[in-house]
């Protein structure tokens, strides 16, 4: 069989226990076929270190927290090894350094940038698996190799790179949820696991609140065009698979929502060239993350200008908002906090006005009242007020049918 | 000024608070000269992790082993540097692989073969002091770098090999003992700390029971000519110098003494060539360390031989002499444990029968038996009964005159 690479996360490795029940899966696997795993750090392991530095620097430096940290995926690494050898599976462990993942020199934030698989497919070739640890790999501008890790997400990363660079068919995310669900199940107790998403429509669930993979790892087997399947190290139950075809698509693919959101208002601006540009200057000096920006038409020479921002910025925006407010001749700014988002995202929203109707049709019948709407060609999404955001989650997915997967077209690859 | 080696054992990087004190006298170090630290693993770090290793395989691979143990001193280095930072100091960690130490390929008993130190000189060029990881280096005979440890004392043969390399005048190595004593002075209450020991002396007294620095960092720092200066991190107090000038050296340096020993003795054996062969081989395939071997002068054909095993390897040693006894053709093989080596180490002895005079009248005097003797140009040592070891090394300490220098030379470098 082909080349398969595994990703296993942190809580699945997080004792001796978990490891051991790894390796029986992983050595289980690679009876039949060539096998590259990729790991992150056991458990809080990561914490700890952080919370170690934290007591030794008010801000250490990112090249030394990278040497801290990317200890965490080698020690994990080499203990699953061990457990290997102790199933009579033949494996090694490499480092990123050793595993050939060259990254660019952004010390916690750092690209892949190349990966060069000699050595990996030299241990193959000698009936090895091969344990990679994840999130790091080596880099740097001055001409010295250097330890870099990828930041949050960078284990998946790593997977992904180097199942495009293995030219493997897959790469399996093993985490401790079961798959990616229409919508959270904790709120929607009917939530059905999807089979198959696509790269796109998982990259708006994700961006628009659901808790599954980090979009930069899906962008990275769009990219590649590697299908990754998520899916739980707990049971042998096939996951979710996130793959390429948009003709596997489906109408609606499920409902993210996110709460504590605020809604920063510009109202009456100067409706003329470089007024947005100037607010979001001074929103990314004030560290202010913006996600859904939305400007009205304007009227008479003035216009509204909304972007919402996470509650926890809300003060910063404001300071960052009186900063400009001259500049930009904006009559009021207003804020208004407690808002939740509740996004409907599929690939077939592209092709009809219907799912649309369908949404504000269904928010009206609840009395919930839109206070900002954005959309992308496979996203709607609406601002509403945050107490009713669990309520409007349940009630979409019944009125998209996602129980009884009625909005899907086809639903497993 | 000149370039200097620091070392820092794992006790003395136990914890945080640990690390900033170790922070603050690198610190203040760097402020007057170029300054290269290597660092062990912070405390039980390594102990955990075997721990750990045990629990997933009851006999880990050692390459494996030393991926696993090498993060300890990277974790360690890293923290150090950002306490560095914290207190204004330049400075950079370095791995093993990073910092040019080669080895060959015996993992977990590396011997170190080469150092680059174009790495290390480059940072030391920019005003950086550098923290090495030690214990560790990059090895392997397969074409593929693999990281390798050093073994038992691993820390300490870095620190040497690179005051070696990077031609420091002087070695420091940073123990929670504050140097090295005419005796063990919790045996001997009126013990001195020399200011001044050879390297020959010093291995003779570490081979024989003093808890002093491996002796192969020792062996290291007399093949390279480095001086090695052992003192405690806790105190600014100058400990014990270690190095190569035999005018230094000292009439009697100091009282060893070993307990937990056993005798085995191959009684009447047959005298003929290969006979202490045929032994020696048997004990090295049941893994008895012999360390002092005496052969009595032959009678008739017959003779008998005499090793000291630890009594550990009691049972072992018996083992291996019934292996041989029919081929070595002995009479009767005996063991008698509980036995204790004490041993006077000095330059002085070469010189004068006189030494061992004194020594086997101060045992006559106290009515201990001498089990066996055996000297080096710079040792006598004694196995006499295990009960009555501190006794006598405390009567010889006093013989010699060791609580006022009297057995010195010249006692400062």
């Amino acid at each position: 069989m082909s080349l398969l690479v595994q990703k296993y996360g942190g809580s699945s490795l997080k004792n001796a226990d978990r490891i051991r029940s790894v390796a029986d899966r992983v050595a289980a696997e690679a009876r039949s076929r060539p096998l590259v795993v990729v790991v992150s750090a056991m458990g809080d392991t990561t914490d700890m270190l952080v919370d170690l530095a934290r007591r030794l620097s008010r801000r250490p430096e990112q090249r030394e927290i990278d040497m801290l940290l990317s200890t965490g995926e080698q020690v994990s690494a080499s203990l699953l090894v061990m457990a290997l050898h102790e199933r009579g599976c033949p494996a090694i462990s490499l480092a990123g350094w050793q595993a050939g993942i060259r990254t660019d020199s952004r010390f916690s934030t750092a690209r892949i940038t190349d990966v060069n698989v000699d050595r990996i497919r030299h241990e193959l070739a000698q009936g090895r698996t091969v344990i990679v640890t994840g999130f790091q790999g080596v880099g740097g501008d001055t001409g010295w190799e250097e330890v870099t890790t990828l930041g949050r997400g960078g284990s998946d990363a790593t997977a992904v790179a180097l199942a495009a660079s293995l030219d493997s068919c897959e790469c399996e995310i093993y985490t401790d949820v079961s798959g990616i669900y229409t919508a959270d199940p904790r709120i929607v107790p009917d939530a059905r696991k999807l089979d198959f998403i696509t790269h796109e429509e998982i990259l708006e669930l994700a961006q628009y609140g659901a808790q599954v993979m980090m979009p930069r790892s899906v962008e990275l087997a769009q990219i590649w065009n590697v299908t990754v399947h998520v899916r739980s190290s707990y049971t042998p139950d096939a996951g979710t698979r996130i793959g390429g075809n948009m003709e596997y698509g489906h109408r609606v693919a499920g409902i993210a929502h996110q709460t504590g959101v605020a809604k920063v208002t510009f109202v009456g601006l100067a409706d003329r060239p470089k007024v947005a540009q100037t607010i979001f200057e001074a929103l990314t000096r004030w560290n202010v993350h913006a996600d859904m920006i939305v400007q009205n038409i304007g009227h008479h020479g003035r216009t509204d200008l909304s972007v919402t921002v996470p509650e926890d910025d809300r003060e910063s925006a404001l300071a960052a908002s009186e900063d400009v407010r001259a500049l930009v001749d904006a009559q009021q700014v207003t804020v208004k906090g407690g808002m939740a988002k509740v996004s409907v995202v599929g690939a077939g929203l592209s092709s009809s006005m219907e799912y649309a109707s369908t949404m504000f049709g269904c928010l009206g019948d609840l009395g919930i009242n839109i206070d900002m709407i954005s959309t992308s060609g496979i996203r709607i999404t609406c601002v509403i007020e945050g107490g009713r955001a669990q309520e409007a989650v349940r009630e979409l997915h019944a009125a998209f049918h996602l129980d009884t997967g009625g909005g899907a077209w086809q639903d497993s690859a």
